[in-house]
C-alpha cells in the first residue's frame, strides 16, 4: 500500500504545521450550482426522504433517457459511477473471467477485479506514443474469458479523450467478440471537443456521474444507461445493497442537469486555462501528451527517475502528486500524475516547484 | 417473484383509482426531527459535500463509539444497514460457505446469499411456540462451513426481540464455533424493554441504521461496529463501491443521535399503541406471538389458508399485506406479515377488514 503510506506522510507533515499543496485531488475545486443546492433543500423540506424505487425517480430517468437517445427503462440512478463500475463487474462477471482496459488506468478498476476474483488485463499505452491505442495488443488481450472491456475516455490519469472514431472501432471490435464495453464517461463533459452525450447502443454500459463536471463529488450521484435486462440486474443489485439513491439528492441531480450545458462550458474553460499553464511549465520537464480534457497531466520523468521516490522528495518541498505506478503498476513506475484542481496562481507556483525539482534531480 | 407480481397488482389497482391501504411498508410514517433536517441544510450550505473518508467523519464515529463502549477505530459509517449486511457477507464469506439465521427472517438475507454464492440455512421458529429459539436446531445448523450467523433482534417480520440472555447464549455458542455473529439491530431501539446500545464484544458485527427509529429510511444511513481489522476491510469495501457517505448526511445523522433517547421513547410509544390495537383486532384471528417491539405482526392463518392467496383476496378489499413465505419460504406459506406504519383509526379499520376476511374464509 505505497499510496496509503504516501498519504500518511502528507497527514504527518500537515500535522507538523507544514503547508502542502495537494496536486493529488480528483476533486474539482468548483462548487455545485445554487440551483442544485436549492433543489436539495426544497426536496428535503417537502419530505422526499422515504424508501423509493431502486431504479431512481421517473422524472430523472426520463431526462437521462432523452440525453442518451433511449427509453426510461434503459436508465438507473446509482450512488456514484464508481458503484456503477463495481456493479457492472459484479453482475456481469464470475470468478475466473477477465476484464481488459488500457493502461494507465484508474486504480480502482484493478482493485475491484482483484476483490471479485477476476483477472485484470491491461493494454499498455505510452506517453511517447501520445497514449494512442495499440490495436494489435487489444486483439491479443481479449480472449474467450474476457467479459468486459473498460473504456475510460477521457482517461484518468492521462486527461486524454480517445478519438471518437477509435472509440467506435473499439466498441465494434468488442461487440464482434461478445465483450461488453463499460464506458466510464465520468470526464466526458470536460472533453474540449465538446462531445455530445453518448448514445446508447447494443453491447455497452454507460456509467456517468455528477462528481466532476458539476463539482458534486461527495454527493455520491451517478447513473447507468444500458439495455433493459442489464438495468433490471442493476436494480436487483441496488435492492440488495443501497436500496435507492435518496430522492432529495435525485431531485438536486435533476436540477443540476437542467444547467448541464452552461456548467460544462464553464468547467471546460477553467480546465483549459489550467492545462495551458501546466503545459507551459512542464514542457520539456516531463514527457507527456498534452491533455485534450479535464484536469490531469500524466507524464514520464526523465531518465530512470522513479515516480514514487520523486513524489516523496517533492513532498519535502510542500507539493503532493500521485506516483504513476498507481495507474498501471511497474511499467509506469517512472510516471507521475499531477492534478490541476487548484486556482491559477498557486497552481503555477506549485508546478514550478515540480519543474525545478525534476531539473535538479536530472 | 411472487412478491413482485403482488406489488404490480397493487400498482395496477391504484392506477384504476382504487384506494389501497398498504400494511406492507417497512417505512415508519413519522418524520425525521427538525434538528436533523436543519443540520443537513446547514452542512450543505457550508460546502461539506466533497470526497471524504471511507470510514466516516471522526466526530460521528466518536459519538457512535461512545454508545457501544468501543473506540473510533471500531466504527464505520455505511449507506444503510442493508449495505452493512451485504458488505459483511461479501467480505467474510467465500463461495461455498454458509450463513445461518432464524426463520422467519428478512428476505434480503437469503437473496444476498444466493447472489454471493453462499448457502443459506434457516432454523425454523413458529408462532405456536412464540418464536422461541430451538437450541438443538441451532447446534445442528452450524457446521464447519458456517461463517456468519445473522441475529436480527427485534426481528423483521415477527416484531419479537429475543431475550437478552438468549442473545448472549447464541453469541457465546457461535464464538465457541468460530462463527461471526452479525447483529442486525435495525429495530433495537424500538424494543419495549428499552434495551441499551449493544456493547461491542469479540466475534460480532453490529449493524445499525437511522431508518426505523428516526424515520430516515430514504436517507440511506447506517453504521457498523466491529473489531478494527473488520472495520478496515469494510473501509476498503467502501473505497471500491460508494467511496464515502455524504458528509452533509453524516452531520444530520449526528444531530439525530443527539436526540436519540427522546426520539426512541416517542417512537416506542407510537408502536405500542398500534400493537395494542393490532392485538385486540387480530386476537383469535391469526396465530401470532404478541410483539414486544417495533411495528409488525407476523401470524399464521387458520387451517390451511394460504398467505399468498389471502393477500390477493385482501387486496380486492383495499388492504395490502405481505405473504408470509417471503420471510422463510414454503414452511411459512400459511403466514402473513402485517405492518402497522399507519395512523390509529385507519389502521384499526384496515385490520378489521383483515379479521373479517379471515373469518369469512375460515
Amino acid at each position: 500500500m505505497s499510496l496509503y503510506d504516501y498519504y500518511e506522510k502528507i497527514y504527518a507533515l500537515e500535522a507538523q504545521g507544514k503547508k502542502i499543496i495537494r496536486l493529488t485531488a480528483a476533486d474539482p475545486d468548483w462548487r455545485p450550482s445554487s440551483v442544485a443546492l436549492d433543489a436539495l433543500v426544497n426536496s428535503i423540506k417537502a419530505g422526499k426522504d422515504k424508501y423509493a424505487s431502486a431504479l431512481g425517480i421517473p422524472v430523472l430517468r426520463k431526462k437521462i433517457a432523452a440525453m442518451h437517445g433511449c427509453s426510461e427503462e434503459n436508465v438507473i440512478v446509482f450512488p456514484g459511477s464508481k458503484m456503477a463500475v463495481f456493479a457492472t463487474l459484479f453482475v456481469k462477471c464470475k470468478s475466473g473471467d477477465n476484464v481488459v482496459t488500457f493502461a494507465p488506468y484508474w486504480g480502482a478498476y484493478s482493485l475491484m477485479c482483484k476483490k471479485l476474483g477476476l483477472e485484470f488485463k491491461q493494454v499498455d499505452l505510452t506517453a511517447k506514443s501520445n497514449f494512442e491505442i495499440n490495436w494489435s495488443e487489444v486483439e491479443k488481450a481479449i480472449d474467450f474469458k474476457t467479459k468486459v472491456f473498460i473504456l475510460n475516455s477521457p482517461c484518468n490519469p492521462t486527461g486524454i479523450a480517445f478519438r471518437e472514431e477509435d472509440e467506435y472501432k473499439l466498441i465494434q471490435l468488442c461487440k464482434s467478440k461478445g465483450v461488453l464495453v463499460l464506458c466510464d464517461d465520468a470526464y466526458r463533459d470536460l472533453s474540449f471537443d465538446e462531445r455530445k452525450d453518448r448514445k446508447l447502443e447494443e453491447g455497452i454500459v454507460i456509467a456517468q456521474t455528477w462528481s466532476k463536471t458539476f463539482g458534486m463529488t461527495g454527493w455520491r450521484l451517478g447513473y447507468v444507461v444500458s439495455d433493459e435486462a442489464t438495468v433490471r440486474e442493476f436494480a436487483f443489485f441496488n435492492q440488495l445493497t443501497i436500496s435507492n439513491v435518496p430522492v432529495f439528492l435525485q431531485e438536486a441531480a435533476l436540477a443540476a442537469l437542467e444547467e448541464k450545458e452552461e456548467v460544462s462550458k464553464i468547467a471546460r474553460g477553467v480546465c483549459k486555462e489550467r492545462l495551458v499553464i501546466a503545459s507551459e511549465v512542464l514542457k520539456g520537464v516531463l514527457e507527456f501528451a498534452v491533455p485534450n480534457s479535464s484536469f490531469y497531466v500524466y507524464g514520464k520523468l526523465p531518465g530512470k527517475m522513479n515516480g514514487t521516490d520523486f513524489a516523496y522528495k517533492l513532498l519535502e518541498e510542500g507539493v503532493a502528486i500521485v506516483p504513476g505506478e498507481e495507474f498501471g503498476g511497474e511499467k509506469f513506475k517512472n510516471y507521475v500524475r499531477i492534478s490541476l484542481c487548484f486556482g491559477k496562481e498557486p497552481l503555477r507556483n506549485a508546478l514550478e516547484v515540480v519543474a525545478r525539482l525534476v531539473r535538479e534531480l536530472s
